[in-house]
């Protein structure tokens, strides 16, 4: 069996009001495979049941390392000192230009519309996109958006 | 309306027999996202008619740069003086060491168990791996992976 590189840091990808549990499925599995935590902000699209997870055949669920908050004011109120990364298409600065952090929280709203306005005012200097180069859609699917964000995370800290 | 920057290089985004509608779907936005084509080789797992495509809500779908290919043979018989990289967790070399290429061909395999031997062992140079680390998942989900794959490539050669 393959031995598996250990890394010497952390990540917390955090998802507030997901919609689509095979988006936050995914998700679940890309945490895994950098080592991050996943935090969920309710409410949630999805019930995450364990005879729902079965269905889903979401064998690796268990093994994720998951927090769930009851809404977004907890969430912030809690982690309010970490370093912090928000994506919004809404946004001017680039993924590229994060200056990334052990233990980074890494945040990313909703499929259907995103950040609340709120959250994005709030942290505006913290806000970041990923360049689309096409005026056809808004925005890239939201596991495929965090894929990114956490990949790059990851070769810069590694 | 936001001006759309423009790129000055393009990718080729290749996925061989793909299974799940959903993930090829995401994978088409992607490919407009970063300015690439998208190449199917048959037979694919769904139908692409114009009703499967409006019931699933593909509405860029039409704006997608698509070439179908009958077989994976044809398409390598067709493309074969071209700069390639394919992707399997059976590689040995990270896909940040790729020496990405205008007009490079990022080759994908399908979700259930990748590409298939015959042209994992043709391709053995051009072979990369995303770097995963658990062991309680085999890979991550295909739209995911090519995800990071390209946005990589964009930001080395944008």
């Amino acid at each position: 069996m393959e031995s598996i590189e250990r890394l010497n840091m952390a990540l917390n990808i955090v998802l507030v009001e997901p919609e689509i549990h095979t988006n936050t499925g995914n998700i679940g599995r890309l945490s895994l495979a950098s080592g991050s935590r996943l935090h969920l902000v309710k409410p949630l699209g999805f019930e995450l049941t364990d005879a729902r997870l079965k269905r889903a055949g979401l064998d690796y669920w268990k093994y994720v390392d998951l927090e769930i908050h009851e809404n977004a004011s907890a969430f912030f109120e809690k982690y309010s000192t970490k370093p912090m990364a928000l994506f919004s298409s809404r946004a001017d600065q680039s993924y590229l230009s994060i200056d990334f952090k052990d233990e980074m929280f890494l945040i990313f709203g909703k499929e259907s519309s995103g950040l609340s306005t709120e959250i994005v005012n709030a942290y505006s200097d913290h806000l970041y996109k990923i360049p689309i180069y096409s005026p056809h859609i808004r925005s890239l699917n939201l596991a495929n958006s965090v894929s990114i964000v956490v990949y790059e995370a990851l070769r810069n800290l590694s």
